[in-house]
This record gives C-alpha cells, sequence and structure tokens, in this order.
C-alpha cells in the first residue's frame, strides 16, 4: 500500500513528464521529483528535450547534496545506458539515493536494466507506483517501442452528422475557436502533423502549432502522392518548421524543395502511399507520435492498414445533410467488420463536443 | 424565496408529472402535491390520461378533507374550463386549499384563466416555481400549442463516422443494447413513432414499445409515399398498437388495410409527402409528440421542413467509412446555411454516447 507521500511526489512527477509531450521524440517522457532523508522536497525536473538531460538529472541537480538518504521518484525506469546522455541510474547511486520508486519499466532493450543495477548497489527500488497514469502520459512513445512505428492519433472535426464539409466544400468553420485552440494542444504534442493532398489542396494549411508558448513545431507532413497538390509558395513551405512531402516512387517531384521531397511505394491496394511505409520513414527519422488530419481519404488508408491508435473526433452541433464524410473508404465492407472503439473521454469544448477512443479487440463472433 | 418545503413539494410535483410522458395526450402531462396546513404530505398524483381525471382532483381525493387550509403544489397552471373532467381551479377552491403554487402558465387559450378564479375566491396563488424543470417535463406539449403541430424529436444511431448502415446495407446492431432499450423509453414518451419507407423496406420493425411496464403504445405511422414499402404481413400491421401508412393522394393502397392508410399530398420540392401536411394530420388525431426514427431521406425531408425540435443522436464508437450518412439531402447547400443547434445533454448509455440538441436561432453574419 503506497504511502501518501510517495503518491503525491509521483503525482508530481507525472505531471512534470507531460510538459515534455511533442518535444523528447525519439525519447519518451519522463518526471523525476527526490524528496530528501526527512521527506521534503528537494529537486524535481523533467526530461525537455532529446540530448539534452534525463529527468533524474535535472532532479539530483536541483537536489544537490539534500538527495543524499532521500527517495526519487521517476515515471519510468531509470535508464542504465550511455546515450547522448550519462546512466541515470549510476547518477542516481553517486547522488546517494537511498530508495527509488518508479512507475513503469522501461521496454526500450537498450536503456532497461536500470532497476538492477540499482539493487546491486544497495538502493531500495519500488515499481508500479501509479503505473497507469505514467503510461497514459507516455502512450505514444510506448506505442512506438511496442509497434516499431510511430503512435497515430487521428484527429477529424465533424457535423453531428458526420461531415467534414457542405455541399459546397465549405468546410470553415465547422467547429469553434475553442476547437481549433484545442486542436492546437494535439499538434503541440505530436512529433509529426500528417494531412493528404486534399486537404493540401482544398486548404493549403500551415499546420503550425500557434497560441502556445513554448511548443515545439511538429514536423509536417503532406502525402502528395502524386506531386499535384503541393504547389511551390504552399504555406506548408514557408519555412518555419521541417516540412516533408511524401510523393510516389515515379512522381514528377521537380517543383518542390528537393530536401522536402520523400519518396514512397505507392499503397498496395487503394489510393495513395503505403501508410506502412510512411510510418517507417517517419519513425526512421524520430518521429514517435504522428497527428493524422486528414483527410477522410488519408484516414481511410490509416484505418485500412490498421494504424490508427487514437482517434479524437471534434463534433459539431451542426447538421448538414450533405458533403463529404469523415472517413472515405476504410476496407470495411460490412458492420461485422466495423473498427470497434472504447470511448475513454467525452468532453465539452465551447459549444463542440471532444471524442476520444481507441481500437479495442473484436468481439467474439464477429 | 421559494422555501425549502416548497421546493421539494413541486420538485416531486414534476416527478410525478413526468409519469404521465406519453399517455396524456392531447393534454400535457401534470403533477399535483397536497400538503396540508401543518405541511405534511397529504395527496399527489398525476394526469394519467386523457379523459381520466386532472392532476389535481387525483390529489384531492387523496388528501380529503386534511387538504383544507394546505397548500396544493401544482406543475401547470389549474384549468378552468369544463372538459371531459370539471375545472380544477373550482375544485382546489371547493376543497378549502388556501394556497395554490403552480409552476408553469396555462398557454391553451380554452384552459387559462384558472389563476384569476382562484384569487377571486380568496386563495393564495403563486406562479413560477421551477418553471423551468416543469417546463422541460412538459417541452412535446408547449411545443405543440405555441405552433399548432406537433413537437418532433428526430432520433438517429450512427457511427462515430455518421453512417447509420455499412457498405452492404448491414446496421444491426450499430449501436449497443443499452442504447436501443433507451429508444423504446422515447418510443414510450411520443404520441407517434414515425419512419419512413427505406426504414420499412429494410427493417420490417414493429415500432412498438418493449420493457417498459405500463407503456402506452404510440401511433406507428410508415411514410410510404408510394405505397410499396409496406407489405400484408409487415410488422407494423400486427393489430398491438394503432397504425398509419402514410401515402401519396395518387398511391395504389388497395392492399393496405383501409383503416390505416392516410392520403397526403406530395411533398412540393424533394422527395416523398408534403412533412407539414403529415404534421397536420398528426395533430389533428391528437398527437403532440413525434419521435422520428429514420432513415435520413425522411430525416431529411423534416429538417428541410424545419419541423425538427430536438434531435437525439446515439454515436457508437464504431468506424465504418462507408454506408449512408445519418442524414441525407436536407436543402443546405452550404456551411453558412448548416443548421445549428445547442447540445444540451451528452450521456454514455453503455459503450455509446447519446447526444441531445436543438436547434439554436441563426447567428448574425450566417
Amino acid at each position: 500500500m503506497a504511502e501518501t507521500a510517495d503518491i503525491t511526489a509521483m503525482r508530481r512527477a507525472v505531471a512534470l513528464a507531460a510538459r515534455g509531450l511533442g518535444a523528447t521524440s525519439p525519447n519518451p517522457v519522463v518526471g523525476c521529483v527526490v524528496l530528501d532523508a526527512a521527506g521534503q522536497l528537494a529537486g524535481e525536473g523533467f526530461h525537455q528535450r532529446a540530448g539534452g538531460p534525463h529527468a533524474e538529472i535535472h532532479a539530483l541537480r536541483e537536489a544537490g547534496d539534500r538527495a543524499r538518504g532521500g527517495t526519487a521518484y521517476v515515471t519510468l525506469e531509470p535508464c542504465n545506458h550511455t546515450g547522448r546522455t550519462g546512466p541515470c541510474a549510476q547518477a542516481l547511486i553517486e547522488a546517494g539515493v537511498r530508495r527509488v520508486v518508479y512507475a513503469v519499466a522501461d521496454p526500450d532493450p537498450r536503456a532497461t536494466g536500470g532497476a538492477g543495477t540499482l539493487r546491486a548497489a544497495g538502493t531500495e527500488v519500488e515499481s508500479g507506483l501509479l503505473a497507469d497514469e505514467a503510461e497514459a502520459g507516455n502512450t505514444a512513445w510506448l506505442t512506438s517501442v511496442r509497434l516499431g512505428r510511430p503512435h497515430v492519433t487521428w484527429k477529424y472535426a465533424a457535423s453531428l452528422d458526420g461531415r467534414v464539409a457542405a455541399a459546397d466544400g465549405t468546410s470553415r468553420w465547422i467547429t469553434s475557436a475553442e476547437a481549433r485552440a484545442d486542436v492546437h494542444r494535439l499538434r503541440a504534442g505530436a512529433d509529426a502533423v500528417v494531412v493528404g493532398s486534399g486537404t493540401a489542396r482544398a486548404d493549403d494549411p500551415q499546420l503550425g502549432v500557434r497560441g502556445i508558448d513554448g511548443a515545439v513545431q511538429p514536423l509536417r507532413v503532406v502525402v502528395d502522392t502524386g506531386a499535384r497538390a503541393v504547389r511551390p509558395g504552399a504555406r506548408v513551405l514557408d519555412g518555419t518548421a521541417p516540412t516533408l512531402i511524401a510523393v510516389a516512387q515515379d512522381a514528377d517531384a521537380a517543383h518542390l524543395p528537393a530536401g522536402a521531397v520523400l519518396r514512397l511505394p505507392r499503397a498496395a491496394t487503394g489510393p495513395g502511399l503505403d501508410v506502412p511505409a510512411l510510418l517507417d520513414a517517419l519513425h526512421t527519422r524520430g518521429v514517435r507520435s504522428v497527428l493524422l488530419e486528414g483527410g477522410p481519404v488519408l484516414a481511410g488508408s490509416f484505418v485500412t492498414a490498421g494504424t490508427v491508435d487514437t482517434v479524437v473526433g471534434y463534433l459539431a452541433p451542426v447538421l448538414l445533410g450533405a458533403g463529404p464524410a469523415a472517413l472515405a473508404e476504410a476496407g470495411i465492407p460490412t458492420l461485422s467488420q466495423a473498427l470497434r472503439l472504447a470511448v475513454t473521454e467525452t468532453v465539452r469544448i465551447g459549444p463542440d463536443l471532444r471524442v476520444t477512443a481507441v481500437p479495442v479487440p473484436a468481439r467474439k463472433g464477429n
């Protein structure tokens, strides 16, 4: 039974970790709180960016000598390897920390083993405290380690009858200013934002994060199979953040900046590019979380490929009765083959609803 | 400032009133609580069915002599006219009630004036207590008095991407057993259930209320313009509840029971019958609330006609990517002409979401 002080400290560490979302890729987000021998707060920190110090190092620096005989709370098992920064397990031992409590074991084979190193040095080690909360904060990274591809959140904004635009194509704005601001929060938490050629053509989106202080701009990715949607002067080529235009291997992309062109095989069936190949290319570039912003055809390709891990729908209380649906062809011919989800959250965002859901394993009998 | 005892009694009256939903048409639902001179509960009642005693009469009977010098709480202004039952204002005066508190004034010109009669007889009269709650319980009836047509609730069940069926037409079951049970609660509260020919053809629905003790079966209405969808032997013709098959004036309906055929003009534009004429015909038959259960084309006709007063969407956390949308052509060519709603409630029903919304006046600039 965890004590209140343990829970309080770990919850703080989870909150600290969240501050790094969208900025630590390809690393996880991690938070750390150090209490001194008397149980008083001595130091805290979080992993702020890849290449920078890990959370434990920030917290130990702040704690200084007060770490000796104290307890460190870390959201992820302290690393055991020397990467761009030294191993945290060793740093905790050298600081004289008496006890280390971590929430989630490190699944990364290169980093795991920290707990064993600590125990071998006589440090008391406990694990599992607030594991669910810590995992939830690291969903994208944990998914990417497990599956070897980025975690994908598909976000859409639709009318209550499921349309993303009216009959004449008008779509600005179905959802409210509050919902659109919320999308910038999602973007800020993602390593890459992905849209399709239809969206690029219709909206010429800039795809940057606006209105969030200190946000790291995500990589902008346009899936433009035929290299016909993104033209020179497109807002996505404004240089404010890195951009990739994913095109087919045989596409004529001479009009695009060479450094921005990502050539990929076409999908074996259906329109567009091979989605797993796209995700693989992004993973290789360090992308651990993707915010897929549409449109319906590209979302259909991702659903068909089985590569949607979270769905975030902004539903505006609006009826249209015509216009494109939020999700196009997704390889689902009949109801029993529908992609079944579980709703994890529903929140009002201004006048709109935000529904978050995750796929569930197929039900028996389906 | 209302006293706690007043609020408690009126809230009980509102709850009692709700028990009559779906059974009192063409009358409103009304609840009544009588406290004796000492403030103790003496009697309570609600209007159970048209032609039966009003709520006040039930409560006064239960209270007997204890009503003398007491207070009566009624959700609607006591009636002043002699309809199928005597005027309640007179009954309250004769019972010696000292004070009458009602929530909502009676908008029906034939019934109004009860408050004046009571005051003239020296009874203390107060109004407006819990008026919002009482009005909410009588929304359908108040709408029908105001507009001279039944209140219409459009109910649909769709996937998260707004589909009511998969590409191959399969639609059983998109939503959960819990959501379907909830629909029976909606049906039980409605005077009539309306579906279109597409639904009749695809599902052969029975349209009855099941699983709710004491429910009054609503009138079943199928809009079958060409008289080709409902065949002899259809479940809607099973005789368990009254049924109307609405057909065009020129349709050949010889195969249908003559008493079930309702002939109406065709819509001036678009498919199907003239929706206002249909609602008028139902209103004439005493229908004050309609549950419109689809499908998409009929719902589109109702939206086009401006005759949807409440939308209840059951959203299943399921993605389909193909199949018919919840709402078909509704006369909305562009986003600025969308039917804007306000969400009044969102509830989880089993794994599904139920979203309730009502139209809002057009925004400036639209």
